[in-house]
């Protein structure tokens, strides 16, 4: 469906982290490996977090791959806190207001996946957004929706319960109008300083996820590739699929479970629904 | 905030309806006359009807003025009954989804004006839409969701009831939240036959609309006017501002009125508000 | 590098041509059979002919599988010469200046492949292009140089010579700056009534292209099948890719061939370069 | 034709400097005082210098007004040299390979005005533009060519005179194409250090240019104006209009001037064609 990335660790110039890496996000616009589908053509998003109050976002309906604003950009901009996403539509339109990462506030929201039946299902699910947050919807995806529903159910207090609630409420709403399978997710959010990653799906053969590995071990390992010894020990990365083949540098996020990632340290806690 | 036509009659191609007028639509797109903006330059759309089972709809984020699809089809396109609308966003993403006009079926809406206070109606409003109807729901305008506010309140059997009920729905959720003068629009609609367009504001000083005179006696006073003459007599335009200087040509059309335009008869009734 | 087709027959809806089939071109764009590239995502273009002076042109750099003015004006259009292509690009900008057909006067050229060096030729090229003709090039396409250097050879009198004498042309300067094969294309232009097509590379290992077989011996073989029964005798079809796997239905130009199409009669010609 | 800014100084938010002035850029966008088009709605560019080896472009064919990737940038991009367009195109198509800035190398090129007669002249312009640089030409405008032109004529190292052969040399190839004024322009051209603005047309009736006052003059007057006082004494802006109303703050460029800006210290240079 899409693909994404979470970085967090050394800032970081765009491009780097976008466009080097042999299947890099970029590439896998083009040629995923890992994903349902190989293109993921529909649009693109970057969020990353400066000195200024809110994240950037740079967000466009073309195709990452030959958006050339994207390239320039890449050249120009460096963070330590970066969520990038390529998009393949499951059905809804191809619009700025429909790529992720999506905002509210210093926070940001990703998704790869589904929710199955969406059309039946978004009425229910949209009326149980928070009134004051409602206006702010501003697409039509089902990962939108899921944003807010994550808003509603406090996700800028405790994230892991915050997500839990919605992937509990969507499966209740979802099973009430006959679909076996609801959702189908790997998530992302951050506020900036933690990165929460979820992979979930209600029939657990979620889409793929992988975490960086320490790259102190993986010095020691490969002692002489550059890239390595230039980032920070406290970098990690989340992703939908390896940017590359070094052996030992990604571990597979196992099925039902969140990663917490601050300062250099991360944690793998166990997930499910909540109701 | 937006300009819009209603045409139907003898076929036109699209190039003579949308280009060649003196104060054409797309010249209205980048200089209106009496628009509340002089540049309605956030996006345009044409509908129209054709052998094929549902009207066709061309939508574009681009300004009418500079699109070259839009020239393109213009001169390939005829059709006897077109709607055509230039859009000044008034907040709202420029996207294609949220541009008119908006298409249920084999009907046509399209809008100029607002609701006042959107973001704080939004979801009052929303949830009132028939929910076999929310799905289709793809953009984030407040014109868009008068649509299906209408199509809830029988659009499609009788629209200048449902319009009205329409009217007086979004008026009294908006006095509930302290908004003096809800809605404002010029409005029309078609299913293909029949043209409805309506003009109304809570605050009765709606934004302009007019209604071509009948071809006949036009012809007789202009003998040498050459396009007056290819027109069959049936010819009715609906329009936000005229579309040049013929003396006698347009007709405005009274506050809290609807015209009904069909086979080349059009009747104008009072309009107002139901509850 | 790119995708195309050529139809001239009954005239038949756009839908049925561009999306309908098992492999249509508009499947082709995300995922291609036998192209260079499995992704022809850089945008496309259609041009058609109607009772208008000149052909129609819809120019998009969206990928075609999510543009949606181009799955509505499929719903509308009839034609009974379409040429259609969609693009990727080897390096030029995605713009629609650089999409696929080129349109001179009542005919149009359409490309697949590309001149090997072609920033280093440009400036020659174009420099042969007729003087009265050089002001017409808009975008910054090999392509768009082929056609203009064409229609310097004689285009509009005698495409076959025309372009052989481009081809011939081409080589010369590239080889000049030392590229050893320097033109790589399969390439069609009609004028509105006969559709050539070349298949034609400086190694002599050109990209696929196919045509058609005979219609009524088709119908023969597949009594059932209700799209050979509809389809006119004298429709004709040229591909960059078969349409689908009709056993029988396409046969592949042979390498360094012309084919001419006009009325339902086809005529295969050898091709090679002049000079 | 087009509006631009060009900005040196403190390092300063690109939102300080494109949205929020009385009269800014955005807002010249759509409602240009001095403008011969009211409306610049044809895409727009931004450049600027960081710590990047060239200078960051961002370029769109989106009304600068309702484009939010401008927007978010500009909320997180702070620069000390910034150069920013919006485009009313003069026929030319509305693509990102015609919007300016120009670059090549570290060096940024824009302009307002136009050669008369470019369809004419566009070849002979194009021929004596220097082979090594021809195939960088991407776009379709006759600024583009000037600024090709200028390169050819030494931009590099001398621009005044370099831009004065350009002026020369286009009036003589349109004078021998009976074209008695062939040039309009007011170009700004930098390196990232100095920045070289210019006021000039054949018939000595260029287009509007502004310089800002000296800063600490205009805070003497204006001791209560906390924008004045927040800028450092060597910020200079050169702009088609003013920005805002303060009394004294901008001085018109006289015809057929030179700016010459660099590290606070501006110099005014008579300017005239060089055959």
């Amino acid at each position: 469906m899409c693909r994404w990335l979470a970085y967090s660790g050394s800032p970081v110039l765009l491009e780097e982290l976008l466009y080097a890496p042999a299947n890099s996000l970029v590439t896998q616009s083009r040629h995923s490996r890992l994903g349902v589908e190989t293109t993921n053509g529909d649009g693109f998003g970057v969020g990353w977090y400066s000195t200024a109050p809110l994240p950037g976002l740079f967000l466009s309906t073309e195709p990452a791959w030959n958006d050339r604003n994207l390239r320039e950009l890449s050249a120009q901009i460096t963070a330590g806190l970066v969520f990038a996403h390529v998009r393949a539509s499951t059905g809804t339109a191809v619009q700025q207001t429909n790529c992720h990462p999506f905002r509210h506030g210093r926070r940001l929201w990703m998704h790869n996946g589904l929710i199955t039946g969406f059309p039946l299902l978004r009425r229910e699910l949209s009326l149980v957004v928070d009134p004051s947050l409602y206006a702010e919807i501003e697409g039509s995806t089902d990962s939108e929706v899921l944003f807010f529903l994550a808003l509603t159910f406090g996700l800028e207090h405790d994230p892991p319960t915050a997500v839990a609630r919605t992937a509990g409420f969507v499966e209740a709403i979802g099973r009430n109008h006959g679909v076996a399978h609801p959702l189908q997710m790997t998530v992302a959010t951050t506020d900036g300083e933690t990165t929460w990653a979820f992979r979930y799906s209600s029939e657990r053969r979620s889409r793929t996820l992988f975490h960086s590995t320490d790259i102190t071990t993986l010095r020691q390992q490969y002692p002489d590739n550059p890239t390595l010894h230039g980032l920070s020990p406290d970098t990690r990365l989340v992703v939908s699929e390896p940017l590359g083949d070094l052996h030992g540098a990604w571990r597979e996020v196992p099925e039902s479970t969140c990663v917490v990632a601050r300062g250099g340290v991360e944690e793998l806690l166990p997930f499910g629904p909540l109701r």
